[in-house]
C-alpha cells in the first residue's frame, strides 16, 4: 500500500519479514501515527494479534504464519507456539489455517510464511483486477469496516478494487461508514483512501440508508467467513447495509480470497459470533459518554444472508452465490 | 422527568419558566452533570437551540415559545425575536408553529407560552397512555435517538409509553441505538431509562440490525415533520432502522403530537435536511478520530417513507398512514 510520509511516498505492507525479525504497522496508533513494530518471537506476535497491533482476517492469518516461523528460527517447540498463537483470537479462521498449513514444513519455515504472505498478496492483487470491472469512471461506492491492505497484508479485499480502478485513470468516489463501535472506516479505511489519493468522505453509520436512496452506486465490503449458501459472517452492521441495499435496488458486493470460504458450513446459523467488551461502546477514546448505570451489548459481527449478495469477488472471478460449485474448478 | 440527584429525586422538566425567565437542563452536559441554566432573552434562548443545550422537536417548540415570551416581557420588536429564533434550526416543524401561535397573541404571551408547554406536556401523556398499549409485559424495544422527556417538555413521544408501561408494573428491556454522531442515544436516552428504572442496553448504531432478527418485538421513534402521505423526517439512521424493521418484520410506530403533522407537505421530498458541521463525525469528544486528509458528511435527519410505519401514535390514538383525515375530525 501507498503510505505518504514526511520522508516521501513508501510502499508498504502490513506485516513483513525483515533481518531475522517480523515488522508490522501498528494499527493502534493510526491514523494519528505511522510506527512500524519490531516482532521478535512468537510471543509477542501473539500478543500483537491480541491487542489489535495487527488486525484483519488475512494479515492474521499471515502474522499467524510469521509467529510459527519466528518460533521455528529460535528452535522452540512448534506445538507450544502454535497453542500460543491459536488462543488470541477465537473467531479468526485463516489463523488456525495459517498455522496448520507452517505446522506441515518440516524445515524452512520462514520461507514457507514469506510464500504463504506473498500468496494473499497475489490473490488480492486479482480480487482488485476482477471487481475493478464493476467500477465505472465516476462511480460512488459505499464500504463498511476496513477490508483494505492493513487488513490483507497488501491491496484488500473490499478496497483493492478501488485501488485498481484508481491506479487504471478512473475516478471514484467512497463512502466511508466510520465502524462504530472501533472506528476501522474512520480511522483505518480514510487513511488508506487518503494515502492512495482516492475520494472519500467519512459518514456516521446512520447515514448509510440516506446516502443509498440516491448517491450510492455500488456496495463492496469484506467477510470475514462464508457458509456454503453465501451467508457471511463480517464486522456488525454488515447486514444493515446489505438490507439497505435490497431496498433501495444498490448492487451488494463481498470481496475475499477462496480461502475465507468454509464448505463446512452449510449456513450461517453456524456461525458464532464474538461479544467483545462493553467498554468499546461505553466508552470512545477512554471516556465514558454513557451513564453510570448503563450497560451494552457488542456484538462484534453479525451474519448477512448470502440471497443479499449481488456476487463474491474472489481471486478466481466473481461468483453468485449458486455458483460455489466453480471454487472447486481447477480450470477456473 | 424523574431525576436521581444526590439529594433525592426529583421531578423537573426540559424547560420551565421560574421568576421571570426561562430554566433548561443542559443537555449537552447529560449524562456528566446536571445543570440547569437560567436564558433571560430572547437572544440567548435562539443561541441555546442552536447550540443544543435544549434539543427535540417538541422542547425546541416551547422553547421556541417561551423565547417570544421573553421577548414581549422585554418589550422587543416581536417581529425581529421570531426572524432570529426561526433562523436556529432548519427542519423542526414545531419551532415554526409555536412561534406563529405566540405571534397571534397581543398580550399575556408569557401566559400563552406556559399553556402551550404544558400542552405539550398533556399531548405526551396521552401519547404515552395510547402507546402503552402495544408493550405487552415482557417486551423488548428498540429506540434511536432520545424521543423523551429531554425532547418533549416531559414524558417524551416515544418514550412516553416505555414510561408509562413501567408505571403500569410491565417489565420492558429496551435497546437503546447510540446514534452517533451525537449519542442523542447512549448519553439522553440511557439516562433517562436509568432514571425511570427501566431495564436497558446501550448498541452501537450497527447492532440494531443484528438483534432486529430475532430480539426485538417493537421499534418506536420520534419525529421531527410528518408529511401529509406519513413520510417522516426524524434523527439520521430511523430510515435504516425502520427498512430493517420491515425486513424482519418488526412493527414500527412513530410517535408524535399532532403538532408535527404538516400537512402543508404532500410528501417527505419537501422536507429540508439540515446538514450539520462535519467535526461531528470526524472528532469525538474534541479528539480527532480520522486522518487530518479526510472529509466528513454529516446530515442531521433523514426521510423515512409513510409505508415502512405501523401506526403514528399521537395524542388522539394510534393512525395508519391512511388515517390523517382524522386527525382534523374534532370528535376523535
Amino acid at each position: 500500500m501507498l503510505v505518504k510520509t514526511e520522508r516521501g511516498t513508501k510502499d508498504l505492507r502490513a506485516v513483513w519479514w525483515e533481518d531475522g525479525a517480523v515488522r508490522v504497522i501498528d494499527q493502534r496508533l493510526l491514523p494519528d501515527q505511522l510506527q512500524i513494530a519490531r516482532i521478535a518471537s512468537y510471543e509477542e506476535m501473539a500478543d500483537a494479534i491480541s491487542d489489535m497491533t495487527v488486525r484483519g482476517a488475512p494479515t492474521i492469518g499471515a502474522s499467524g504464519a510469521f509467529g510459527i516461523a519466528l518460533a521455528w528460527a529460535a528452535k522452540s517447540d512448534l506445538r507450544k507456539a502454535a497453542e500460543r498463537l491459536r488462543a488470541t483470537r477465537p473467531t479468526a479462521h485463516d489463523l488456525f489455517h495459517s498455522i496448520d498449513l507452517m505446522l506441515k514444513h518440516g524445515d524452512n519455515v520462514v520461507g514457507a510464511a514469506l510464500s504463504f504472505a506473498d500468496s494473499i498478496v497475489s490473490k488480492c492483487r486479482r480480487i482488485g483486477e476482477a471487481g475493478s470491472e464493476l467500477i465505472r469512471d465516476g462511480a460512488r461506492i459505499l464500504t463498511h469496516c476496513n477490508a483494505g491492505a492493513l487488513a490483507a497484508v497488501d491491496y484488500g479485499t473490499a478496497l483493492a478494487p478501488m485501488r485498481v480502478a484508481k491506479r487504471s485513470g478512473r475516478d471514484l468516489f467512497v463512502f466511508v461508514d466510520e465502524t462504530r463501535p472501533r472506528l476501522q472506516g474512520a480511522k483505518l479505511t480514510a487513511w488508506e483512501l487518503s494515502n492512495e489519493g482516492i475520494r472519500h468522505a467519512i459518514i456516521a453509520d446512520n447515514a448509510a440508508g440516506h446516502y443509498m436512496k440516491s448517491e450510492v452506486d455500488l456496495v463492496m465490503v469484506g467477510a470475514d467467513r462464508i457458509a456454503a449458501n453465501g451467508d457471511f459472517a463480517n464486522k456488525i452492521g454488515t447486514y444493515e447495509k446489505a438490507v439497505l441495499a435490497k431496498e433501495n435496488g444498490v448492487p451488494f458486493y463481498v470481496a475475499a480470497p477462496v480461502s475465507t470460504f468454509d464448505p463446512s458450513l452449510e449456513t450461517g446459523d453456524g456461525i458464532v459470533i464474538e461479544e467483545r467488551s462493553a467498554d468499546e461502546v461505553l466508552s470512545i477514546g477512554g471516556v465514558r459518554v454513557a451513564p453510570d448505570g448503563s450497560e451494552a451489548l457488542n456484538p462484534a459481527f453479525d451474519v448477512t444472508p448470502g440471497a443479499l449478495v449481488s456476487g463474491f469477488i474472489t481471486e478466481r472471478g466473481i461468483l453468485g452465490p449458486g455458483e460455489f460449485g466453480r471454487l472447486h474448478d481447477p480450470e477456473l
